[in-house]
């Protein structure tokens, strides 16, 4: 699935938009400098660590000045509209699912296409999509949200797991694409919808 | 403006010397390898960030060896001369500003002849100034100084967009440089003698 | 020395066997997930860190597959047999030490073999070592650990010396290795045996 180069900025802006909106949750940042830098290292922390990690340069976002700029909205609508958006949490859930969904696929089709192991491609497709927040968090002296939240980044390797199991069958790629990403909203909100966790290992 | 070789180690030499005053104020890290560590990591944490995302190899520290033992002169100079130094703070924060200045500038440069939108140049030169800081307060617990301090990362900033629309501007390299530089120490300068920090958002 | 491939998976099994134990002791991880993210980080973390800073490409795991499936054997064996290996705790340290000291060697000689100033290769070498842990603390919101156990990072760097001095005088590779990695691990059990810390510096 080629995601039209629009959908990948989509993507950057509702990330950054996520990442400014939990930034604002923290008094210390609460100025423009501390939301952009959050917004910015969740938006590009996974799928730079990724880049870094298949050796691929120029990173996009150092080549192309629109994902600062799409970043930089992200901002401006997360500050201008908190108000609006807190009260449309639901809606902001769905993005932020969404958009782990499309960036997971969307880092496992780019690790195959290096010839990377699809052991190793699963996990970099969950990393681009969680590693942003967990970058962020740790930053800012919080538990990464991968911990926290019912069945956050084991949905995106579920998903990731999908899309290549499909892929291997030979099923188009961009029918493995949807399903995957579908897999992982579809894990996301019934897991949040009835509170399921993976369960703890018992002592 | 080509930075001679001897200027870049100074600059490496101030941060290291900053790390290891950092270090030495948590009773935690007060042995020679938790005061080393913490010098290291600041001195070369930023420009290490920032050349790995350039996919720029060797790293400068890796190549030469100048550049570590540039550091453990600073550690030496920071545990021997702890009380003098503490004394002369203002001496401190002025050579930590001249050293975020100059490695602002040169970030933005060595980003800039790689090619780098001057967009993503800004923000890497950014980077390489205060990253290095960054880790360390990330691996010490703390909240990074770049959200604490009036108006820290956004001073590098400024600087970095003077000296990048004076350079579209067909102004000569060093005049730019040194114009940026300034900018940046003097927003240091007049941000802390005031107490002025960016405004934060009101709810 | 060539560490024969089998040895090379050997010390990831044993790290992210001691990642996901040290994760279980944290309730908040205690779910297959957070163990296995924990042990993952612990056992990639140095070497992927030292591959990227030397431009290798591409990384050990990346490219094969049963890298991975060492690590996630690891979890099950910490997750299936934590009991006995908790009883084992000085078989455990001994692992570590063996793993510490084998992968400081191994990203010593990488290192040198890149071409790297020997001072670098000795720090690299050490991060190689130790780094996974140092990520995995940070994540976790702990104090690192080389910041806390007894001469714990500081063994590394003297084995690491060890190497390189006996290297330069033109021993043989392979008994400038062993000795290394023995310095290492002598230095582990003796400092912990003794309680023996890097001393403070007095104010």
């Amino acid at each position: 699935m080629q995601v039209p180069y629009y959908i990948d900025l989509l993507g950057t802006f509702v990330f950054a938009l996520s990442g400014a909106l939990a930034a604002y949750g923290k008094l210390l940042y609460r100025d423009l400098f501390g939301i952009s830098f959050t917004a910015f290292i969740t938006a590009i922390g996974g799928g730079t660590l990724r880049d870094i990690t298949l050796g691929v340069h120029p990173l996009a976002w150092v080549a192309d000045g629109n994902y600062l700029i799409v970043i930089f909205l992200g901002v401006l609508t997360a500050v201008s509209f908190r108000k609006t958006l807190l009260r449309l949490r639901k809606t902001l859930f769905l993005f932020d699912s969404i958009g782990i969904g499309l960036y997971t696929i969307l880092g496992v089709q780019k690790s195959l296409s290096f010839g990377v192991h699809p052991l190793a491609a699963i996990i970099l497709g969950m990393f681009s999509a969680v590693f942003g927040g967990v970058i962020r968090d740790t930053l800012v002296n919080e538990i990464p949200l991968i911990f926290r939240k019912e069945i956050y980044a084991t949905a995106c390797l579920a998903g990731a797991i999908v899309f290549v199991v499909m892929n291997r069958f030979g099923i188009s790629a961009n029918i493995s694409s949807i399903t995957g990403i579908l897999v992982i909203i579809a894990i996301r909100i019934v897991s949040v919808q009835y509170r399921i966790s993976l369960p703890r290992i018992e002592d």
